[in-house]
């Protein structure tokens, strides 16, 4: 029986968000996450810049041995996934794929917002996706620059970040669901439930990638089966304050032990 | 008559508030900006990977033939400088040293207050630079995380704004002055008076690095006296959103038509 490791890859701290929902949801696999905490954060760079480093990152982590790669971040799903994915022996997936799956099969979410970084919304990968997949779907895109930063501050629950998410939603109040697409964006979920009245279907990448996942390594007979020996964190720049955000994201778990700084 | 240039190295667009300010007060000046937008911000980094950043910086603009270096860079100022400068033939200057010198001149000004990037605040650059020359000198010190991104959006005068800057100031109602060390912050400076109640004197490193650049261009004999050939502005990404940044920090000037893309 194969044992090898999920890999997964995001800009920074934020793809912890999804690392925890991959965790819970396939907790006998082990995971290789690597964050690359050098160049953090990516949402404000070029395509060919995100392109560039998203390589690097699967390229660290095919020589980890992995059995299949996770991109768990917005950005580097939206500019870099469908570049690369074809270029590689092992599956690859990010967190636009499930969600539009999911998306498609609930008839009664037609009209759809889009939250996430410049980078995210410029690339317009959200909106091709879902009109590729569901020809009479409407999509409202937001970049909202501020919130990944607004998180790693700790604001996500006081009057400033309440503000941020009014202005940032303020043309979001007739849509059906809204898609979180940063993997920071869950910690305002409370913020964003109250700024549209509950009336709006919030959709977690996290969650829609752990069950894409799960039927991935199923489907290619790759589940693990031994107990599972954990997750091994790699930063490019481990003196950042990863540890400190990491604990809000992870919910104060213990994750300082796991992590490693790696070159690439 | 030695015709080179004046050299600016900045993590990215921040560094044109001090660029605006130096070609105020040398407008007889050629200037080289390099802004390292692919690898921007520079203020969650390690110092590590800061002094390596800003080595390739000043790599670039010495291949330029520039006459002199300013680090138009809080965080590259605070974390680089003094590893760097001794290494080159050509003087390299910061953004803190004529800060410091204007504040020991001015003798009531003795409790000081620094705001600026995580980096720069972690450095504690400007509280050992003030105490070594300083020895009577107050110093509080504050990490702002969210306003160079704020800044970058354009909320530099809304609620949001307010209340984020009354967060981060709320501690610094009884300084002298307030030492604003993210070249960001200038574009908050109606709020910061306003908040501070204009009993505290506010300190733009950008006025006091001309001042200081002014005088070693006289000092080393090499002033440029024929008529200005102009700005050269690089950046290591062209395409992210410095242009629409860019005409904030230069209150609207023209400036795109200056720039090229360059690979360091």
């Amino acid at each position: 029986m194969e044992q090898s490791s999920i890999g997964m890859f995001d800009s920074g701290v934020g793809g912890l968000t999804v690392l925890k929902e991959v965790e819970k949801e396939l907790p006998q696999e082990n995971i290789i996450y690597l964050g690359d905490t050098k160049r953090f954060p990516y949402g404000s760079k070029s395509k060919e810049s995100i392109i560039q480093l998203t390589q690097k990152g699967i390229e660290f982590l095919t020589s980890q041995n992995v059995k299949v790669i996770v991109i768990a971040c917005g950005t580097a799903t939206s500019q870099a996934l469908e570049e690369k994915k074809k270029k590689y022996r092992i599956p690859i997936i990010g967190i636009i794929d499930g969600t539009v799956q999911y998306i498609k099969k609930k008839e009664d979410l037609r009209k759809i917002g889009v939250i996430a970084t410049s980078g995210t919304i410029r690339s317009r990968g959200w909106e091709k996706k879902l009109k590729e997949q569901i020809p009479d779907i409407e999509v409202k895109s937001k970049a909202c620059p501020l919130l990944a930063p607004m998180a790693e501050e700790g604001w996500t629950n006081n009057e400033i970040a309440r503000l941020t998410i009014r202005e940032y939603l303020k043309d979001m109040h007739d849509i059906d669901a809204l898609i979180l697409g940063c993997t920071h964006y869950p910690l305002f979920e409370p913020l964003i439930k109250e700024e549209l009245k509950n009336k709006v279907e919030i959709i977690h990448t996290g969650k829609l990638i752990s069950q894409q996942l799960k039927e991935l390594l199923k489907g290619l007979g790759e589940e693990s089966v031994e107990k599972k020996a954990g997750t091994q964190i790699y930063l490019t720049d481990r003196e950042t304050n990863f540890i400190q955000v990491a604990s809000v994201l992870m919910e104060n778990r213990e994750i300082a032990k796991k992590i490693e700084e790696v070159q690439i």
